[in-house]
């Protein structure tokens, strides 16, 4: 947590005092050892970020002076098309993407995708935010990326994928491509990742019926998490 | 486990037929669901990769026939000087950078390390050797990077570094750096990357000495294992 995000319901009495009570007050004693007039990294949730400074902290509260001055880090021009990770990994990986500023992301179905998954009680709308609070955290950002859910593959990619992909580049990662991983882009994409196995050949088709450019990453196999990290870092 | 690394010690009775038992076991029983007649991937600890087909399975025991034909996938030309991360850390960072295909690292002190760090029980040999074993499984390699630990970083930048880095590109991951990070590089580099909040300017300093080019990865602050995998991606 490199910062601190806070919620308009963190600011009860007056509009530069935030109260901190649960998960982030823990943090503020445990990791950072913060004292009275110490100032902490903060942010608005969807907002600007800046300084709070300690005005009382104890086991069960910490009062922040809050000042908000910057606006935070920019979004990378990327949404990314999913395939739904299995349950276990998604916290880290919706952490991860939201982290690299990620500004879009879509969770699709695929043929590998095991059908249990969308029936995870991971799934809710709430647990999804939280995730990707804790990328804004480590990154000091403050904006969640847009995330939807996307269980049915035919009915996204024919009716919503030709508008997302609008005004991008869309680039498919896939495996076995001859085409290798474009860098420094600097123009506006959409990516798509498989599932653990990959695409099956019949999605693969749909998505450079739209226009995707299938890209290989290599011949090692990587973890989701990590091989989203290295195709966003390579195409930004 | 995209495939399955054998041991010089899997093999008694026969050459070409290997006796698996334990987690590797477990992962074939579980996620593989083999049977009898199946093939799974397989490679030879630092050696060839192929096929092993199932000639038994049950509980407690997996028999292969092994095949091994191919050639395990290139490392990059790319050594790592990385601050000891934190033990609960160092398993996953391990297990990524390996993956990634990083031929070198090594484990360097920094003032930001925590001293407890070093005295960690997972710092055995046998502990690092098995979570870079986890990397190389998830990226279907089978040679082990050079890995090394350098509780003294002084004695390290002056007497080791400057050979180290011989006919590469030496590069400084420095968050307050005016250059970017460079793409694609078609040649050998090393890279440094610090502690949570980063090297002291003493550090820094002694890196640029030795030739150390320091460059920045944009605004946003990255967990080191995304950090890792970011800087590898750009470069290679």
């Amino acid at each position: 947590m490199n910062l601190i995000l806070l919620f308009e319901s963190d600011f009860q009495a007056n509009a530069t005092i935030a109260t901190i009570t649960g998960r982030r007050l823990n943090h503020v004693l445990s990791v950072c050892q913060a004292r009275v007039g110490d100032e902490l990294v903060v942010g608005l949730l969807n907002g600007k970020t800046g300084r709070g400074k300690v005005l009382s902290i104890n086991q069960s509260m910490l009062e922040l002076e809050v000042k908000l001055v910057e606006d935070p880090p920019e979004k990378l021009p990327l949404t990314l098309l999913l395939a739904l990770p299995r349950p276990k990994m998604l916290k880290r990986i919706l952490a991860a993407v939201s982290s690299l500023g990620v500004k879009n992301i879509y969770l699709i179905n695929s043929y590998r995708v095991e059908k249990s998954f969308w029936g995870s009680p991971l799934l809710t709308e709430e647990n999804l935010k939280q995730y990707l609070m804790l990328g804004l955290e480590q990154a000091c950002d403050t904006v969640l990326p847009g995330i939807s859910l996307r269980p049915l593959f035919k009915p996204f990619i024919e009716d919503e994928v030709p508008r997302i992909i609008r005004n991008t580049m869309p680039i498919l990662a896939h495996p076995i491509a001859l085409a290798t991983c474009p860098y420094d882009i600097q123009k506006p994409a959409t990516i798509a990742i498989g599932p653990e196995g990959g695409f099956i050949p019949y999605e693969i088709e749909k998505f450079i019926e739209c226009g995707f450019m299938p890209v290989n990453m290599g011949k090692r196999i990587l973890r989701v998490e990590i091989a989203v990290t290295a195709i966003i870092s390579k195409l930004f």
